[in-house]
């Protein structure tokens, strides 16, 4: 039988890593036979292509080709890393996907939903998520959390202006995709794992 | 006043390089005030995306990635030498372009002239070639002609059977689109440099 495809979202500083690695504890514990994996990256090619978009040197990358790029990686982790893993049966988890360039691309960039679905719609249509969790902080929160922004990093580079109209276009597709779950971050980093884990067994994930 | 954009289409071993040279040596004997570029690369950013397609090493390459990276090497490139030089009022002489995805990726690889038309859908709209000029060889005179493919690049390993793919692609494009124009390489190259100039002159390119 053929996998789920699972896909964490969220803003900068969100939690994704820490609540991924909550969940992994969880389902080696529940004895599911899964993968973790990321985007962009995973893949010997898409982790190049990852450093290009990464670059904080990379200053003049417009926006269309840092969208290509992420759509690259994309198609590449999907066909060398989800695919086989799906194949075989496993759950996939996987750190960032579509929802992302939407989010980041589409809405805080502007360069719209349509753009983005075209290019990504090799994924959208043989590679739908089952089930996308959203981790539902604002920027401000996560940032605090953080104690501020990776500055090497050209995503986190960007201002606080711009991560909020990030979090505005994931709110947006909350309410537009019901296969994505919104999950509250309040309480312990315990609490919301235990949220997590008990939406994948409401939505017969695990 | 706002330059003309030309594009130059061929297989490989078409003679590109050398009638780009050519007529190079005329717009200038000419006092034409142009640039000539290349793709992909020409800029930063796209020059380290062409380090990523051309390298013989990543053969895992899917065909989708191959094609977006062309696509975000082909934008970054528009913005940043071809856009200016337009804007400059030159005329920019660009060695490969959006024909060159639908003959080698659309055609060749299969993926369809769709797909290839929706990821380079910014190209298309806001900077459609003035004239393409289509040098018109078959791979195996072409190859004849060059002595063979260079091993360490992974688009001229590919064999007889993709060129001609490549080259039954250009030849429907060269139908469909009035915009391009195809040379035949008959007689000497100097022969075919005459050619193109009238073309150009013939069109009101220059």
């Amino acid at each position: 039988m053929r996998g789920k495809f699972i896909t964490f979202e969220g803003c900068e500083g969100s939690g994704k890593s820490t609540q991924i690695r909550l969940l992994s504890e969880k389902l080696t514990a529940a004895g599911v036979d899964f993968i973790v994996t990321r985007e962009p990256g995973g893949s010997d090619v898409a982790e190049q292509i990852r450093k290009i978009i990464l670059d904080g040197k990379n200053v003049s990358m417009c926006d269309e080709c840092e969208a290509l790029l992420y759509a690259a990686a994309r198609i590449q982790h999907l066909k060398e890393i989800v695919e086989p893993a799906l194949a075989a049966g496993k759950l996939v988890v996987c750190d960032r996907y579509v929802d992302s360039s939407l989010a980041y691309q589409g809405a805080a960039r502007g360069l719209g939903e349509k753009y983005i679905s075209d290019i990504n719609s090799v994924a959208l249509n043989s590679y739908p998520p089952d089930l996308t969790v959203f981790l539902n902080i604002s920027p401000e929160k996560a940032f605090e959390r953080k104690h501020g922004a990776d500055k090497s990093d050209r995503m986190e580079q960007q201002g606080l202006e711009f991560h909020n109209k990030v979090y505005a276009g994931y709110l947006a597709l909350v309410d537009k995709y019901p296969r994505i779950c919104a999950v509250e971050c309040g309480g312990t980093k315990y609490e919301t794992a235990e949220r997590i884990f008990s939406l994948l067994k409401d939505k017969g994930v695990i």
